[in-house]
């Protein structure tokens, strides 16, 4: 039957021709459960509006809710607990431009819920647990990031989160972490390979810093993309705050890696801020106070300047 | 940025050709509330076997709840009360034999719930209000029904059905077909101009029924799809159960007109059956019995010669 597919395709591109679909900048933050995922979406979120970015989050996709779950031999983690064919799906659909009704989890309840239609806007940032997981999945994104915090940290993320905001005891959180813990060694981690920019908020391991001294990031800028030309904001006597290092991976490859100083001091940072914001082209003004907020209403350097780069791809692709 | 929706296309062909997608017969059936839609779905569904055929409802678009349009001025009927955008998204990807994630309305409690997976058959029967309302959504089509029942009849369904297996009033089903008067006049009606065979139930207008005559059928076969050659059915001493009538419509078209009639003899209407069956190629056996099952429990051979008719499409588009 070729002629009901082609009459199909001629109708669908007429239908297109009176609203042509404009296609997004993708945006994919994969990482694992409490990686800070969503502290590093947010803030690109309220810099560009609620209006010009979409964020979803695949968690969504989960083909089981709690209950279920609990008579599975696999957690949440896992592939086969996703619609990852239908994520694969609505990935396609939102890069070509067009809405989806999204699946909803509940992450509170534990269930799932009526979806929701979502239209995309000029950016769309895709976060969660599997987003980078399939071949067609990964053709989605623009840029891709890995969030790859210590393992010690995120355990703690996890459980401040786990008992703070969603009320179970810490025995619980360590015993969910110890359950998910092959499932992410086997599915979650592997994701790191396909980055384009691996993000590690973690103390610097070479000195002691003092109690309070927020995290360095250390971000990986992979060849895989065209990353920013930061050789004026990385001028000599900024070294203190940000450097710049050539250095090869665990396989071997080249890649520079970018590293953003917690203990550096907040006006050193901020400078740094704002000489990328200048080199976005970005009028100076308020919207960079929007970046470097952390879940728990502290302020992060790191954060904002890692945010800086990523903005700056993403305004990047959308020229 | 044309070189991602390549690379795009290049792995998602790539992907397909491993397991490539078997594009389905595309039924719809379209037509008022409690205009007989799955009475008419059931029989075909039943005798081809869940196996092979899916049938979706396309009422699960609906875009609210039943509380959330109480608030709002239009009713289930309207297209605007329906994610007619995404209807027509999914019947397409249906048409090309891909899965959906299909929104879930719940006619019980009047909610909308958690989606499910839906992965096409050989055959997908589309049923529901509006399943031709828009031109992109038709081209999804092989074989496009509209129930046309007097609305007298309908209504009477209507509150048969309203008030023994809802639990409505009577009242409260003749003010909600009264509320929905207009945009039934709107939208649903409009849709019987766009199908290849209009379906009508009704007592035969030219004598006068005895109580307990079974409904006659009237379908008009558009020429907009080749029908099956009936002439050994419809051999002379048959035209007391089943004749052809050349007839013009109102906009003046040619069409073939085929009666059926409820007050036949059941067996001279179950020699038509069979001899209908003969045509299809099909084995004598049991399969035919589930056809002609109404509602209410009843046998219809009126409906089963129907049905055996979209059978014969379904099964000659598919070859």
């Amino acid at each position: 039957m070729p002629d009901r597919v082609l009459r199909l395709q001629r109708i669908a591109r007429a239908t297109a021709v009176r609203a042509p679909a404009r296609r997004p900048v993708m945006i994919a933050i994969a990482g694992d459960s409490a990686a800070g995922k969503t502290t590093l979406s947010g803030g690109l979120a309220t810099l560009l509006g609620p209006g010009r970015v979409t964020t979803i989050c695949v968690d969504d996709y989960h083909r089981y809710d709690r209950e279920e779950r609990r008579k599975l031999p696999f957690t949440a983690l896992h592939p086969d607990c996703n619609y990852i064919g239908i994520m694969e799906q609505h990935l396609q659909l939102l890069a070509t431009g067009e809405p989806i009704l999204k699946p909803v989890y509940d992450h509170r309840t534990g269930q799932l819920a009526r979806p929701e239609l979502v239209c995309p806007g000029d950016f769309v940032i895709a976060e969660g647990l599997l987003p980078l997981h399939t071949k067609l999945a990964r053709a989605c994104f623009d840029i891709a990031v890995y969030l790859d915090p210590p393992e010690e940290i995120r355990r703690r993320w996890k459980i401040d989160r786990g008992v703070g905001k969603r009320g179970y005891d810490k025995h619980q959180v360590e015993a969910e972490l110890q359950r998910r813990e092959q499932e992410s060694a086997d599915f979650i981690r592997p994701q790191r390979e396909y980055a384009d920019v691996v993000v590690r908020f973690a103390p610097i391991s070479e000195r002691e810093d003092p109690p309070g001294t927020p995290l360095s990031a250390k971000l990986l800028l992979r060849p895989t993309i065209r990353h920013p030309d930061l050789s004026k904001v990385l001028a000599g006597d900024r070294r203190w705050t940000i450097h710049l290092k050539l250095d090869r991976e665990e396989n071997g490859r080249p890649v520079d890696a970018l590293h953003i100083h917690g203990y550096a001091p907040r006006e050193d940072s901020q400078e740094v801020e704002k000489a990328i914001w200048a080199q976005l082209g970005l009028e100076p003004g308020d919207p960079i106070h929007t970046l470097g907020h952390l879940a728990n209403g502290e302020r992060s350097e790191p954060l904002a300047i890692t945010q800086l780069i990523l903005l700056y791809h993403m305004l990047d692709e959308s020229r």
